[in-house]
């Protein structure tokens, strides 16, 4: 099998929608937020505590694992699911979105054939294509694979991003094409930027092609909040209601709800556990930074609505403690209980569309979340 | 109740000892591997970890916690068992050896009255007294407090030794005058380096003072391996049978063999944590060095004679590519095979003492031991 959706409830006042997605590992509900492995690991969780967050399908990035250990190691150990000892569904991003995000202009060129570049590792000429992601998403055995895109800048040019939009789609066609694994679902990716005719454009010709997902890109590379908000409008009209809807790159709490009621199904972002190991974390009435010193002997949990691992047992004060004298506990603590706090957030959200009430549960939300930090 | 040592068995042909130890939080068997906690969180392992790598008591470090959060902050928060929201037994040193190994020969001041010092943090003059090591240990709120010593380094002078040895036993009466925890043990530390003489002094005098167990300390400090088993033999010899006896830093596989056989109880080392996190394995032939390229596709376990979580479910690839890319859970993974090697050792121990086997169990562990590393 490859991916499965099925749609079982709309909003009536949104595009909000409450499916369920089948999987290689099982049937997971949407919305879904999918807790980001880089390289082959959620950074500060083991297995153990992804399914005692509520994960449903996990991201690992092509890119990273190119570089290192590289598709053909990890080819040999029997793919990613061997490799990393993973009873649950994967997918795999296709690239694009590091050549743009951690390689700088001048080490990049980007042409029909594909992007040249620079490893930010050690400098070495690196050249992928859309054919070589797919390969690569091939080899790593994951359970969804993206189409290889250009993920441009905000602001460019209408016509640069057109010319981008066209080659993303002869790209997509091309990985199409080179596709091989038939356990491996591959998903078609939009862009067209903040100009509603290109995401139109983008999302019908990508639509023909027949991905068995679409996922809305080129979203939080800089625009402002309602032009984002509109980029995933203006791309979601356009995608058929049997498909699943993925906003890459998306996690803060607000523009997941956001999203969902635009129509989205899944999202994902490091967001939760870059911010754990700085210190900080998500509560019901905001985000809270746990080097402040007003925590240090605050015995009282991070969130008093929330039920992770991290709030069943530990204080402010301790964590503070971890936070300060650098201790890896105190990353992983405050990465389950951010990740649980965005997949908390989905489920509420699938209640909320059964039962009508999604807006009502934005303004609830926000309200809350808008307070001062406790 | 403070502590209370029960011998069960000895081995018929060594001074090695099957008992077991009644503190707040349970019962634990003897000979024990104490994981260290240096800042109430033990490197890379949850609580829940610890209990399943067969933790009995753990150690944290009174000079650590001193400086971060302070032992008023952990007071405030209900001592460390409250603040760290951990059920079970607690070791914490007196501060001494941290003098010791911590702070450079020019920034230190050993007088009759206490230790002068300046952080290893930011250079804050610090004292440390034999008092003050004890009020801090009593706040802290561990099962087990250590009495302040001096723990000089290899080699000295006799008189210099002498005169330290003399020190420390002061120093342990004035602490022990200080101690007003009725729920924590308090344990007298022997010193006296490598001469006989000095070591039957000290542990002569410290036994005077009748404490509730007795630790070797200033071993692992330089010497070689034959100097430091003589350091243990001429202490152990003029301890109470029915008190513990911790030998104190000391967690070398081969080490732990030669301290059991010498009579000693429990043991503490950073090592199993510290080499964890530079990517290094105990395992049965040796210790491994997982950076080696020759593991990039290795899908066999770390140790096929271990029951860890880490050797139940990942592969040395997988600990390999986490440990060259610097994720956290390659450290932790390693950290919980490394505690769970040497404790499983003292479990072995425990019936090789049962079944009067000790020196053949050490015979066949180095010979095993020595091999080539796999």
């Amino acid at each position: 099998m490859r991916i499965e959706y099925t749609l079982k409830k709309k909003d009536k006042n949104t595009e909000a929608r409450h499916g369920s997605i089948k999987t290689n590992y099982g049937e997971y509900e949407t919305p879904m937020f999918m807790p980001v492995g880089t390289k082959a690991t959620v950074k500060g969780l083991s297995k153990e505590e992804l399914a005692a967050v509520g994960r449903g399908i996990i991201l690992a990035n092509t890119y990273h694992l190119w570089l290192r250990p590289g598709e053909d190691v990890i080819d040999k150990c029997g793919g990613l699911h061997k490799f990393m000892n993973y009873e649950g569904p994967i997918l795999t991003d296709c690239g694009g979105f590091q050549v743009f995000s951690l390689i700088q202009n001048k080490e990049k060129d980007i042409t029909e054939e594909g992007a040249k570049f620079k490893s930010h590792l050690d400098g070495t000429e690196l050249f992928l294509t859309p054919e070589k992601s797919i390969e690569i998403q091939n080899k790593l055995d994951s359970d969804i694979a993206m189409s290889f895109d250009e993920c441009p800048p905000y602001p460019v040019t209408y016509d640069y991003m057109k010319q981008s939009v066209e080659r993303t789609i002869r790209w997509a066609e091309r990985g199409k094409k080179v596709h091989k694994n038939d356990h491996q679902a591959l998903f078609g990716i939009v862009q067209g930027g903040e100009f509603t005719d290109l995401r139109e454009y983008s999302a019908k010709e990508t639509v023909k092609l027949d991905f068995d997902g679409y996922s809305i890109g080129g979203t939080s590379v800089g625009e402002p909040k309602d032009v984002m908000y509109k980029m995933i409008e203006d791309g979601v009209r356009y995608l058929p209601e049997d498909k699943t809807r993925y906003l890459m790159g998306v996690g803060d709490p607000i523009d997941i709800i956001e999203g969902v009621i635009r129509g989205i199904d899944i999202f994902d972002c490091v967001l939760p556990t870059r911010i754990a190991r700085h210190g900080q974390a998500f509560t019901r009435t905001g985000k809270i930074n746990l080097n402040n010193a007003k925590y240090i002997t605050d015995m009282s949990k991070l969130d008093p609505e929330c039920d992770c691992y991290t709030c069943q047992n530990y204080s402010k004060a301790y964590i503070r403690h971890l936070i300060t004298t650098k201790e890896m506990l105190g990353g992983r603590l405050l990465s389950i209980h951010n990740i649980r706090f965005l997949i908390k957030l989905t489920e509420e959200l699938r209640k909320a569309i059964d039962e009508d009430r999604v807006l009502e549960y934005r303004e609830e939300f926000i309200k809350k979340y808008s307070k001062k930090s406790p």
